[in-house]
């Protein structure tokens, strides 16, 4: 099915008494894992954004909350229960945005719920299941989204959905990675200013896995596609509305305005999960503004006159998307009747 | 007719011994001038980018000559003057694409061959006016393009066009400033990747002379313009061709593309030294690839799997262009003929 040799690199490593988590701040220059044994740790792990990625951080959050049982359990009272509820609100406020992270302590939460005996062998099946489930979706979301892409030569990828963002494998870049393994195929992908996730970690993680990549600047994607160089572009996304409308990284609505105009075709990938059930549209979807030192050198600060703009996010509308991969399935043409039906899959 | 205050950066200062030359390398951090007193040293600032800006190098190389006739005249033999040609070839080496450069050493030369007693008075006077026709043909481009703007609310702007690029207030940059001092306006600068002349030179001078901007990463200009900020975007050009194509620094392509399609106006400012009379269309214009290393991170350098695609420029059809502003006149919708006229002015 899928080629395993092309996702060799873990965000997070379980050794049965410690997380292991690679801090995606030093890359690409340095490769160093830091070993966490108690959920306050995991907690300030991602705080700290040393993980990122919605489905990452919830992975490493349910290990979290192992980790809590492992410090805590005592066979003698219900007592220790409240000590890893207590790590488990800690946990969820180290992100207060990403929903995985809600997500995935709520299904640690009813195991906690329902275990008597020693619960440590229930926390650690479903931490480890959450994780197992969220590489299987990636799986499958990789296989879905390469059957639209026999005949494409060359991709265009933005911000990093890869291995680093999630459990395993990668949403968009798990598409483009299943593409590969098929058949091989011209990857490009955007720097994503200012944090450049594209230049730091997507080339990085392609690299490890001796999967040819080439970066280029955001802004030369337009003249890239002018070239005939790229058949698809192929993004992630942190919400996706009823209709369809799919925010994601800032410079994804740029890329879909400029697919269109070149007759290249866009695909979302994303799990359902993604899909929240109570927008109608990207109209209600609000952007939040990051800080403007994000742009800004430092010796702009106490400038009056100098200032950044600096959205995280942007909405692209479903009309300028050609596709949307879910674990459930594809919905092909999103304009024509939004996602609603994933849901009831 | 201009509003001085709103120009204070030089980038060049003729002292009348020497030229004081703004390491534009060390901005925004230092405020760095060096001093050349021969014309080695111009070439060198040339060569090592001190100084940037077809407008500007033409103009240092101009004063450069002059500093080789005040070191080499001798009024007992003309062998003087082959030590001058020698420096002039030295200074026409410095930047071999950049035709200013040429332009500027020829009207030296022509001035050279003319004179026969002491010509100091008769070369510096020449580089001055070749100085001071930048400077006014920017103040005349600026109020051209400024009429153009009455009614806009927002401008967003590309690269470096401004004091630092020309000798003094700027192409794309004066029109922005003519606007300003009629009537404030928002202005908006992409950080123009990779070299980020936006956020390193634009956004400084403009903050020098106290005229507000804000600042965007390259990708965020098309969520700027869904938002209804831009009225026009308005850029330089490195060459035009006949029919008004316009080559201009990578990332032009990009947002007059996106402009069309958001009802945003495109205004490309440039001296008619610009336009290129050997060439009929875009399509003849051939796009430098600088070096992957201004794109990759040292690390990535020894990756055989990591590649970047750095284009300098690209090239906007007239068809994207809503006018061309030279000091000789206004071509609006340059699709409809080209710019032929303005030469024949």
């Amino acid at each position: 099915m899928t080629n395993n040799k092309l996702s060799t690199v873990q965000s997070l490593q379980w050794t049965g008494h410690s997380l292991k988590v690679l801090d995606q701040r030093q890359l690409p220059e340095l490769i160093v894992y830091d070993d966490y044994v108690d959920a306050a740790g995991v907690a300030e792990a991602i705080k700290s954004m040393r993980v990122r990625g919605a489905p990452a951080i919830g992975i490493a959050a349910a290990y979290g909350v192992v980790l809590s049982v492992i410090g805590h359990y005592s066979g003698s009272n219900e007592h220790w229960k409240d000590a890893v509820h207590a790590d488990i609100e800690l946990l969820a406020k180290s992100r207060p945005t990403a929903v995985n992270l809600f997500w995935a302590l709520n299904r640690m939460k009813a195991v906690l719920a329902d275990v008597s005996a020693n619960p440590l062998t229930e926390v650690q099946a479903c931490a480890e299941s959450i994780h197992a489930d969220d590489i299987a979706a990636n799986y499958r979301m990789g296989e879905l989204g390469a059957d639209l892409l026999a005949n494409a030569k060359g991709i265009l990828t933005h911000c990093n959905t890869g291995a680093l963002a999630t459990g395993g494998y990668g949403t968009a870049l798990g598409v483009i990675r299943s593409a590969y393994a098929r058949k091989p195929i011209n990857i490009y992908a955007g720097e994503t200013r200012p944090w450049l996730q594209g230049q730091r970690l997507t080339v990085w993680e392609l690299g490890q896995d001796e999967v040819p990549v080439t970066l280029i600047a955001d802004s030369a994607a337009a003249w890239l596609m002018k070239s005939g160089a790229i058949d698809w572009v192929i993004v992630g996304a942190d919400r996706i509305a009823l209709n369809g409308d799919t925010a994601n990284k800032i410079g994804t609505y740029s890329l879909a305005v400029l697919a269109k105009q070149h007759n290249v075709k866009m695909m979302v990938v994303a799990p359902t999960s993604t899909i929240d059930g109570t927008i109608k549209s990207g109209d209600e979807i609000e952007i939040e503004q990051r800080e403007q030192r994000e742009l800004l050198p430092g010796c702009y600060q106490d400038n009056p006159y100098i200032k950044a703009w600096n959205p995280v996010f942007d909405v692209t509308p479903a009309e300028l998307i050609s596709a949307i991969i879910t674990e459930k399935g594809v919905v092909l043409t999103p304009a024509n009747g939004g996602v609603v039906g994933l849901l009831v899959v």
